[in-house]
């Protein structure tokens, strides 16, 4: 099949117009929301719409509303040309790139003094706080697992989401399942808000050696990349382990930890929670998912598995 | 004209779907949310809608969300067979009265112990937060005014009409300047959060005698019907006293308290702050907002008033 040029859109009223004449013409529009610098994991995710709409929208925009100051904002890889180029690849292409220049840039009005208040009362800010000061939370999901190291990620995630959702206006959503507790905070906030969006959520890809995909994986070194393998087999040992009927998920929690650090990994968590509201478990009786994040070198990886015992 | 009998949606799929075949038909939507119990307020904006868009859409809903549970919820006044009434009298009607009977149930999802913990630890909570848990928060303009006596209530407003706007899907939509923070918190929402809607906000309608139209005056005696008086009354003598050249804001400030509370009015707040930002000011330079908000017996009303010298 010959390769479909996608049209790049940049600015947030023409995104709109595209998505409502497509809308008056019968389509339905399926919408990808990436950071860019694609892989197989987004690819898969646009595979997955294509079962579902007939019009596809991507999104690449790095949000810098859900990252902290002191985190990687300025190093978060990026490749445009790259990116248009894989879509070109994909089967069925997508219909539009939208990709906005800055999100949270409104013109000339006034501006208040929240953002010197705010850090002067030693409040956690992002890298956007300066004029823009409304946000979405998730209050009880956003707390735990990533939550706890990361104080403004889920808000900002939330936040930007909302944003593109308001301005595609898309029918479908599509998330990777990488990102577990991102994914149950996205369909949280869709059936609280009423979003008229429907959300699915697209399993892990991973690497031929486990290693789920993540555009962050292009920052690890050859010898962190072998190390962050220990995530994978850490989850999928302690898979088994619950399969075989070991319930007990402090044992299980332990056994990991020790293979990633073991391995050189530094782990921010690991934890085994309930599917839906992400609540710690203590032993595995429903279904649950393990989610573990870890450290290596200056890469923060986060990867999860799912156990349907 | 025949009055014209509005459809009555009680189901947020059925309001969406009413919009998009409106909208696909070329039709552009005007929204005026309100809590019932209409007054010539309320039908000043659905005379401001009919010179915007061409179908109008009320709902009537008491957000439970706005309130604490130690407020007047279970109070508030309604009477949907009168406001049915009201709205088919209106000059060329309304098309929907859109009257969900509760925003916030979201059938049998499994319910999170964030309520519990959040009771646990203290927080602020509303009348709605067992299972609902994504709240909009925009976060500088909530803090002030009524925002420092009625904790949730911002909260509770922005999320509200996020969800409502999801719901509606309005071109645009009309607010009250009487609840002149709400207006502004509104317009801030709308923009950082991208919706594709316009708001425009109408005029305080005025009693006769100059009492700001609310649905809460039924519940004043007609003693503190008649103290309540003192509110306008300060207000507009600080409006003149400005033109006059008094720019002082402490002195119009203790002037209009001193009148509030010697008609036997109990002051919550009176302070005059920027239009816009709603950042107090202390001396009159530019174009700013007299806000007030009073106890008369058990009704606490709020007023204000624009002052462009």
């Amino acid at each position: 099949m010959a390769a479909k040029e996608p049209i790049i859109i940049r600015d947030k009223d023409e995104m709109r117009k595209w998505t409502r004449t497509m809308r008056a013409q019968g389509h339905t529009i399926g919408f990808v929301p990436t950071m860019g610098y694609l892989h197989e994991g987004h690819i898969s995710l646009i595979q997955e719409a294509h079962k579902h709409t007939d019009r596809i929208v991507v999104s690449i925009y790095v949000n810098p509303g859900q990252f902290s100051p002191n985190e990687d904002l300025s190093t978060y890889p990026s490749d445009f040309q790259g990116d248009i180029k894989k879509l070109k690849s994909v089967c069925n292409g997508v219909d539009v790139v939208f990709n906005p220049k800055n999100l949270y840039e409104y013109g000339n009005s006034q501006i208040g003094n929240g953002y010197e208040r705010n850090i002067k009362e030693g409040k956690v800010v992002s890298c956007v706080e300066s004029d823009h000061e409304t946000w979405v939370r998730v209050e009880n999901l956003e707390k735990g697992l990533c939550g706890k190291s990361r104080p403004v990620f889920f808000r900002g995630v939330a936040t930007v989401v909302t944003k593109l959702f308001n301005i595609v206006e898309p029918d479908v959503a599509f998330f990777g399942k990488k990102d577990y507790q991102q994914w149950r905070i996205i369909q949280r906030m869709v059936r609280d808000l009423d979003f008229g969006i429907k959300v699915i959520g697209s399993d892990i890809v991973r690497e031929n050696d486990g290693l789920a995909m993540s555009s962050r994986n292009v920052k690890l070194s050859p010898e962190n990349r072998q190390r962050a393998l220990s995530i994978s087999r850490a989850l999928s040992r302690a898979k088994v382990e619950a399969e075989k009927g070991q319930v007990n998920c402090r044992e299980l929690i332990n056994c990991a930890i020790q293979t990633i650090n073991e391995a050189g990994g530094s782990v921010d968590y690991a934890e085994i929670v309930e599917q839906e509201n992400l609540e710690p478990v203590e032993t595995i009786k429903t279904p649950v998912v393990f989610c573990v994040a870890a450290w290596f070198g200056k890469v923060r990886l986060v990867d999860n598995m799912e156990i349907d015992v």
